[in-house]
């Protein structure tokens, strides 16, 4: 008998996804905030044409006027006090901008720029009088900002910027100066066109040049419309996406602003020019104004995420109706799903995706938690920071990868911009880059762990941490790297006993938390080692064992970052009650975690977790796995609840 | 002693590049018409800022002028014979299209339109009559033309086109009907403004609507600048890149067309409407007729190399001089290029860019001497187009990996247009589903090894290859596969005996590729037994099973192409007289060897060829490599003398 059975097996029976349900559940406590920015979206849904038949100066224009016209719906503002018109609700401000990431990302940068970075840094870094001065008006889009932190010298390593605010106590005025091309602001959002002050960041220095470290100033860029006196703007130009943006750099020659102009909720100059700190480390200072930023990090994860869903939900319906070459002659041709390296290259982001959702849904409730005074001490602040650098690099680098391979599954209709991927390409590029370039937030993320979130965590540079974990005796390493613990936990818990990682099931949770667990724990203890060895006992510098060791620093953030995802993830299926819509996250969940021991099978065989047997029956599931979800995959991305207007593509989905 | 060394020691020299002669072996036999075309493209080099500049319409226009500028010098026409005003030099085109890939990819694409795909089809499909006709103007570019094959519903699976060209033979005329709208032809390059004649690509059907399958036609498309009466043109709009390309749909609604515009080389149809052709077999002959599309498939591969190398070499120099975080007090900020990350990112992959070029080199010639007649029987075609598609396919994925990781290393400087990435990835987006999709290309080169290129290979789709398979004896496939036989000859060949893949020198290059060889021979049979399982002893049905085993299939085809690389880079350094350069040019070759190894480490370990330790050796290697090359990586990339007009990148290099 020749059968031509896709379907597997062995009592497994097929759940059938209740769509609505799993958009609930997916949609969560924000549903509401949500409803509205799919409102929106589609009532603007003209925006994702329009940008690329309006020309580049009238598209800056429109995007501005939308994220004007949305803010009046009170979309944007929900992060906000509302006693200035906000909404008062951190969470529902995270949630609003991962939503708008269905749609133009364009309009979803601006959004961001203005309501997250300028009139972020304004909210957490100044006091009532910039509250009261500035906040109604940023919150309803009349009154458009910047946030000039990064120069052309310098990005990612702020703490060495060379714009300088010197304090002129006779005029109690500080004076800010670009000292060379270098220290020009740079790839500053809004700055070209729309943004009216500037929140500057700058070496603060005192009378006869004693430098107080970087800090933020509020700076008029723009008066009446023209260019303010001492201010030099010059346009970005177009740039690869994101060309609704008005991107720019800044000169500051000698311009003078009030002493109330410093952001100084964390940091004072007296009208004398005293400087008084609440915060006496001048490095700890520094990275306490910097951990402000981390909204701006879970936003953009956040964003990636539903960009990533985007481009999967296309592809995926259009794998579901296209067919190619012939499986036999009754049945004609096969569609693009039912081939087995279709799933392949489809189905593992799918899971990956949802995964990624749920690891979301963590990050911004501990910010909401942190922001909004339920949970906010110091080491809930550097798991959060931690947590949002690591999900924002995961979930930008998931974005760039899937959108790709999408397209590419898509052929050559995917080329063409009105089938949305030319833009939804273009347009995410940069997210792997900025909020953070992915590779310096997962070392950060890796001085969390290597430091165990030390109170002297945030101060460290990367040598600061070498000599750190230089410092601590290897026991002590090997001791918080709980590697040998974890074994014994796992051995209680596991079927097999000492052999639990070749007898419990690749379907069972806890095998496969167990395996990502142990593999982070091993990773850095052995990072621990080789630092400690490099400097000790080699005599090398540590800057030269960094860079030796830096591949296997970022290799343990990753390693934390993923096993973080598979908790977020099984612990959202574990409080789900019994429902086929629990099964079919399960099998997704079950995709996730194996394909992610998969790609690093290598890894696991190499350390003794994974015999050969193993290592390849781990291929096999996943291949099962891919079959069992093909059948509900248009499910699962129609319970994205996509406004269809987002998805455009009339070529494959039309 | 604290050391600083960055350089390894036990006795090794680091070599001197001597860049002249290094690009004096790149460029090769064909470095007069390299010289040209880097000539060109300085001249033109405004093209790269007019592409941002222009308007849509106005931009489709100048890269029209300038194709037929470049076309007056002789830089195009290469490949077409001396008689009617071409070069007479198959490889000399080959060498000036991948030369043009520095600089613009519209340019490039309305090349490869104009002469490669249109001029192609007229020299290759038709006969005398149709090349004194067109070819002269065709070469000028004075004649543009587009080459229709891709309808809507059909890309990959040519054979189903769904456009009809019926004999009438009271008149003696072709009647070319579009039966609906997923038969348009579509994504067709010219189509949409400048093509005046399209080679159709169409079903003949003789009387009584007997069926001859695909053949190709002349057909006017437009006449005085008009479209011509029963053709409908839709312009693509707008596309991810290649924007100066005026890609369309084409509709046919009882287009006539006289019997001469059958092209007729390989069957022709005589006035009373008798069908002849040389080649017996339909499927043979459709084979053969896309068989003539291979130099399309040699043309983007070489192109995408080059497309890598010039993101490489900005993203190399920018890494040479762009400094990050501080290394020790003394020495300032760390070169980004010092950091064992960043040579870990971007060196593997110059490497890999080193090898393709070297196997580019063997492919080119490989077409060269079929189609000069050299050396052109039954075996070296399908052993060129299988070699065709395979390059293709490794170098546009390198190519759009290579590209998006440089962009990345470049920082948010990399996303504005002005400095080369955002054309670049944009346009060279394409070319991983273009003139083939990587997928079905690599499906075709698993067909041909798996069928040790049977005679019948080019008659079989992909059921008929699971038949084919299935009906050899496992001796059989395994006799084909000589993975035992390679073990005998390996044993005698390596130091080590039976250990050799435990005791051979990770740097002896026979052990490289005795491990890429096993690999592949291995996979071969294991894909030949799962087929054969799946069909005889599980009665799965064929098509079933394929979509089973895709994965493998892919894989195989995959190992096969990385052996061949890695053979045409040994080859290439076997063959140089001892210099620096070889030995700059060695580490390359190991780099890509290890880097090839380690990226299927699981693979090798999960097979017995691999022990933990040594695979973890492999890695350590992989870094020492990194850090060896990294002193001269910058001369490796300038080699490649890309004009720096073509590099741009103010920002970034300037």
């Amino acid at each position: 008998m020749v059968t031509n059975a896709a379907a597997p097996s062995n009592g497994y029976v097929q759940p059938e996804v209740d769509i609505p349900a799993l958009t609930e559940l997916l949609d969560g406590e924000y549903a509401e905030i949500r409803a509205l920015v799919r409102t929106n979206l589609v009532t603007y849904a003209s925006v994702l044409e329009e940008a690329e038949s309006l020309g580049f100066d009238e598209f800056r224009e429109w995007v501005r006027e939308l994220v004007v016209t949305m803010a009046a719906t009170g979309q944007t503002g929900m992060g906000f006090p509302e006693e200035y018109g906000g909404g008062g609700d951190v969470g529902a401000s995270i949630a609003a901008f991962e939503t708008l990431a269905f749609g133009d990302l364009s309009v979803l940068v601006k959004v961001g720029v203005q309501f997250g970075l300028f009139g972020g840094a304004l909210l957490q870094l100044g006091t009532e009088r910039h509250h009261k001065a500035y906040l109604p008006d940023v919150i309803s889009g009349k009154l458009m900002g910047c946030f000039a932190m990064t120069e052309t010298g310098h990005g990612s390593n702020v703490q060495a910027l060379g714009t300088v605010a010197t304090y002129d106590a006779e005029s109690q005025e500080f004076v800010i100066t670009t000292p060379g091309d270098q220290a020009r602001k740079d790839y500053i959002g809004n700055a070209a066109r729309h943004a009216r002050l500037a929140v500057v960041f700058a070496q603060l220095e005192l009378d006869g040049g004693r430098s107080e470290g970087v800090h933020a100033f509020v700076v008029p860029i723009r008066v009446d419309g023209e260019v303010a006196p001492g201010v030099r703007i010059e346009d970005d130009g177009r740039k690869m996406g994101l060309n609704g943006v008005d991107n720019g750099r800044i000169w500051f020659d000698g311009v003078r602003v009030p002493r109330e102009a410093l952001l100084n909720r964390f940091a004072d100059v007296s009208p004398e020019g005293t400087y008084t700190s609440s915060i006496e480390s001048p490095n700890r200072r520094f990275f306490t104004m910097l951990g402000t930023l981390v909204q701006g990090r879970v936003s953009v994860g956040g964003g990636a995420v539903n960009a990533s869903k985007v481009a999967l939900a296309i592809a995926t319906k259009y794998a579901a109706r296209r067919r190619q070459f012939e499986a036999d002659a009754e049945a004609g041709e096969q569609l693009l799903l039912d081939y087995g390296m279709h799933q392949r290259r489809l189905l593992p982001l799918l899971a990956h995706t949802y995964a990624l959702h749920f690891a979301q849904d963590v990050v911004r409730t501990q910010l909401h938690e942190v922001f909004s005074g339920i949970k906010d001490d110091e080491q809930a602040r550097r798991e959060l920071e931690s947590r949002a650098a690591g999900t924002k690099a995961l979930a930008t680098w998931h974005a760039t990868r899937t959108i790709q391979e999408c397209r590419e599954a898509c052929g050559g209709a995917g080329y063409l911009a009105v089938n949305r991927f030319a833009a939804l390409k273009a347009d995410s590029d940069i997210f792997t880059t900025f909020e953070g370039d992915n590779h310096v937030l997962l070392q950060l993320v890796a001085k969390g762990l290597l430091t165990h979130y030390a109170s002297e965590f945030e101060d460290m540079d990367q040598l600061g941490m070498v000599r750190f974990v230089t410092g601590l005796a290897v026991e002590t390493v090997i001791e918080r790297t709980s590697a040998h613990k974890l074994l014994e936990r796992v051995r209680d818990l596991l079927p097999g006993g000492d052999d639990w990682d070749q007898e419990a099931g690749l379907l069972d949770t806890r095998y496969q938390l167990a395996m990502l667990r142990y593999r982070e724990e091993h990773m850095l203890a052995g990072v621990a080692r080789r630092l400690k060895r490099g400097v000790e006992d080699q005599k090398v510098h540590p800057g030269t064992v960094f860079s030796r060791v830096q591949d296997h620093v970022i290799a343990v953030a990753r390693a934390h970052m993923e096993r973080l995802v598979l908790e977020a993830f099984a612990d959202k299926l574990r409080a789900m009650p019994d429902s086929d819509n629990k099964v079919a996250l399960g099998l997704l969940c079950d995709l996730f975690a194996l394909t992610t021991i998969e790609a690093d099978r290598a890894w696991f065989m190499e350390h003794g977790r994974l015999t050969v047997q193993r290592s390849k029956a781990i291929s096999r599931e996943v291949n099962d796995l891919c079959r069992k979800i093909r059948p509900i995959a248009v499910d699962l991305v129609d319970a994205w609840d996509i406004p269809s207007e987002m998805l455009r593509s009339p070529d494959l989905i039309g």
